[in-house]
Formats: structure tokens, sequence, C-alpha cells
């Protein structure tokens, strides 16, 4: 097997880090390495917001609930979908830009969420630990008024990283059968989830997280718990209209 | 430079592949390195349709524009946020599933895309070439029809990948200091936009374009021949009618 196959397989969410600076030159090398990820029409609608200040950190800490590792983790990259400096360069050279609309949007997220990957794996390859915060949308407009994004400029995900202060092993996947389909969608019938979930389902730390919450199935922590409707619900709505405030939904009125 | 940043800083998009399968033991290996990639919760929120057959990737190129390289490439892997398998999972572990709204969609969207690109630098470094089909949400709703993906499942994007028929050198990116913002957001000025957009603006491939486009600007070109405010405008409209329609918009009713 390939060393970057190696990095990819091996890949483990890291939680916990060091209190250890990373190299400038290892900084620029994940940033290189965000940029080489394909782009729709080489357009690079997207930008990385780069936080590594304690105090700018602490605030952005808050948005995202708290969470220990976002104050632990030396470095933040905020990735954002971002048509402003392209809007800009189009009004600049008698160009009238036509994205103010959801295409442009969902183009320009994909652009930074192929760059977050690049630099996620670029960071492991040089003995770093990752974290994904999917919590970047439901406070996209508070991080974006913190980070002074302006209007066109959406952030989309987080990813925090430094060098691991703990080794876990890797995380359970689901088996490749249960989300691969060769040639059309097979749809999933009763028998065919029982048998997708039923290793995951006989974790011990599924058994743990049944005691803990003292609930009857893995699936009511997700509901009940981890991703509730109710949250769902609010946080789409903050983000849709922030979408549209950042004028993307031009469309729609 | 290890061999992982190697892979990711050499990437070129690939469109013109030689008359060669790829090995079910390759397939293999970049569909598991596609799920180990981060995803929200480990919920796993997306799946890959794999097409290989010749008649099926027929059909499906006519959904991307008759573009020759879905055509010539072996393989094509089609991303899609799936909320789906969850929901039936929930469904028959007593849990009542609260994923039919606008968050729980950028969150499958964010799974699938971040699979994407792991299984895109898993084919590299396997010497295969890869393509984007940024078309993919162009044609969503026909591509899923096609594809038979039920209610909870959208297609974000597809990646080809076969055996390299042309070797073109790196695409030029914009330089980093373009794209990365230190600590906050630093909008651009006039001179910024300038300064930022001048190598590209110089290189032989503008004028060349600019030349057979008849067009003053590079700009223009994007705002009146690739991306048309109209085709983003009547791309965005069904792209949305077609989120609605599978399940995820259930709050703005």
């Amino acid at each position: 097997m390939n060393d970057t196959m190696k990095t990819i397989l091996e890949h483990k969410s890291i939680r916990k880090f060091q209190n250890k600076e990373i190299d400038e030159s290892i900084l620029n090398q994940i940033l290189e390495a965000a940029s080489r990820g394909s782009t729709t029409g080489n357009m690079q609608v997207y930008s990385i917001i780069v936080t590594r200040n304690e105090e700018h950190k602490k605030k952005i800490w808050e948005f995202h609930f708290k969470q220990n590792m976002v104050l632990e983790a030396p470095l933040l990259l905020t990735f954002c979908a971002d048509f402003n400096r392209f809007n800009k360069w189009c009004e600049q050279r008698d160009a009238v830009p036509g994205y103010d609309n959801f295409l442009s949007f969902t183009t320009a997220a994909i652009d930074a969420l192929l760059a977050a990957q690049n630099a996620a794996i670029a960071a492991e390859s040089y003995g770093l630990g990752i974290c994904y915060l999917g919590t970047t949308t439901y406070n996209a407009d508070k991080i974006a008024e913190y980070l002074k994004c302006p209007k066109g400029v959406v952030p989309i995900t987080t990813v925090v990283i430094g060098y691991p202060a703990e080794t876990p092993g890797l995380t359970d996947r689901l088996p490749l059968e249960g989300i691969i389909h060769d040639e059309f969608y097979r749809d999933y019938a009763s028998d065919d989830i029982d048998r997708i979930y039923k290793e995951k389902e006989a974790l011990p730390l599924t058994a743990a997280l049944l005691e803990e919450n003292q609930l009857a199935t893995l699936a009511q922590i997700f509901t009940q718990k981890r991703y509730t409707k109710k949250d769902n619900v609010f946080f789409s709505k903050s983000f849709l209209n922030f979408i549209r405030k950042q004028g993307f939904m031009n469309h729609d009125e």
C-alpha cells in the first residue's frame, strides 16, 4: 500500500492536542495543498481564514458550543464559500457577475470543502491530528460576523489542527456494502438495515452510550440527544437566512 | 516532501483517458479511502454510486452536457448526500428522525464531498487521473431519477476516474495570499484584485481564450460564456426544487 493510502486509511479525528506550535513552513504546505484541490472552472471561489491568536480562538470556541478541542488546537482553519473576490474581479473587468444565487453558493461550498479535505490530509501527512467542526454551519452568521466576512462569503466548515495528545483507535465505519451502490441505488430493505448496522450496534462503545443515556437504541441517542429535530430546524432557518443575507438567494424574491 | 504531499501538489484534472479498466482491488481501495473520510457524528450520511456499464455511462454523459471525459473514463463515482439509510435505521429502532431540513442536507453534502476528495486522492495515488464534474448539481434531479435515488438522496458531485491519456501541466492558481486571510477576513481593495489576478491574466492561455471568444477580459468569458447568470438562476431553481422534493425543506412550508 502506498503512503498516501496509509495516510488516508489511518485517519482518526483528534480532539486532544499537545501545547506545541505548528511550524510556519508546515502551515504553508497545508495551505498550498488546500489550494491545489479541484475547483469549479478554476474560479477558486473559497477563502481560508487562519486563526492562531489565543484571544480570537476563545471567541470562536464560543460559536462552536465551547468544544475543548477548539481551545487546545494551536491552529484553526475556517473554510468559506467565497464569491466576493470573484465578483469584485468581474466588476473591475467590465463583467457583470451572475453569482447571487443558490447554485453559485453550492459551487463555492464544494470548492471550500475539497480544499478543506486536502488541508486535512496534508496536515495528517506531517503527523498532525485534525478534527472537523460540524458546528460551523450552525453558527455561520456569528462566525462570519466575528471574522469580518463581507457579503458573498459563508463559512462552511472548520478544521482544528495540532500535534495529537491522544492515540485513539480507528473509528468504526459501516461495511462498504452499506454505502456503495453498483450501477443503481439499491434501496434498503429492513434486513439490509439490520445487517449494515449490526456491527456498530454490537460495539462496547454503543453499550456504554446506551447505559449513559438510559436509552433503548443507538438511533435514539442521535434523534433525542445529539442531532434533534428542534435544533436542526432552528439552525436550518438561521443558516438559510444567512445564505440569503450574504446574497446567494436573489432568485426567490 | 512526503509522498502524500506530492500526490496532492501534483494534482491535475484529467479529461482524456486510456481504454483500460481499473482493477477491482484498486476500486475497492478507492472506496475504502472514501469511507475513512471524516463524517458528522460518524453518521456517514452519504452514498456512492459506481458506474462502469457502458450503456449507463452513455445515459449519464447526457446529464453532464455530453462532456467526452464521461464516456472515456472507465469509472464514474457519483457522490450523494443521503439521509435515506439513516432515516430507515432510525425508524426501525424506535427513533423519530428529524432530518428533513436544510441543515441536515448540508451535513450530508459535506460528508459526501469529504468522501469524494478522499476517493480522488486515493485514485491519484495509484497513478489514475480524475476530474470532478461540477454539472452534477445542475441536473441532480435527472441524475437521481436515472440512478433510482429515493427520497432523502441528492447527488452532489461526480468524479470520473481512469488511466490518463494526456499529461497536462499544473493548472495555474491564484497566489496563496489571494485566498488566505490571517485572523480576520481582509476585504479586497481594487489594487489587491489587480495584483492577485495579474499572473492569471498574463497567461498565454488567457490570451488564447480572449482571441477565441472575441472578448476584452477573462472575467467576461466567465460571466458571458462559461457561468452565465441565466444558467445559474435556472439551475438554482431546479436544484432547490429537487432538494425540497427529496424532503430536505420541510421547515419552510
